[in-house]
């Protein structure tokens, strides 16, 4: 089981705000999940990958994929109070999966 | 309502694995927390802030003064598969419990 968070590099975001990003999107698509979803993937340590995306319609299309394939997920956008445009599209979370599912989502994308 | 998240600069970790620590406190600590703070919190954006920490022993402080204020926390340890020596203190979240609470615990770390 795991879990894969895929943050947008071209944003030049500071390391403080892309870690809060990536934290919003993890839990949100946690709580998408089902109960037995979250349990396994506590249980195994909660894996988490974080993952280099470079634009909005990216981010989207993936979404889309991770629907597709009935894993849960989450967009973020950000509030805008600092860094970003409010709304802006900053990071996508898809799973806790199999890692295999997962993979087929976001499997090709570089490490953040 | 927030929730703080303290992240160990002194450890130099990459901004992937900076990203991946904190929102595993953040989720780990928010599964501390009561259903009514859960809840007031997500309705209000899911607050959250991460501040610069600089020791192993200031992060144990910290949850230590969070535990008899009555908040929900957690400290993080790296499996230690990548970057870090494994049981690496890397993270530890505060809250989510009021605004004016959470800073009587991190109100004096700077932003990371």
């Amino acid at each position: 089981m795991k879990q894969a968070i895929v943050a947008r590099a071209d944003l030049n975001m500071g390391e403080g705000k892309l870690a809060a990003q990536v934290a919003h999107a993890s839990l949100s698509a946690y709580e998408d999940a089902g109960r037995k979803a979250r349990k396994r993937w506590k249980g195994s340590g909660q894996k988490k990958v974080v993952l280099r995306g470079d634009s909005e319609s990216q981010l989207f299309e993936l979404a889309d994929k991770a629907e597709r394939k009935g894993l849960p997920y989450a967009i973020v956008r950000d509030a805008g109070h600092t860094e970003l445009e409010p709304g802006t599209v900053s990071a996508l979370a898809v799973g806790p999966g199999s890692e295999e599912l997962v993979d087929r989502v976001t499997g090709d994308l570089p490490l953040y």
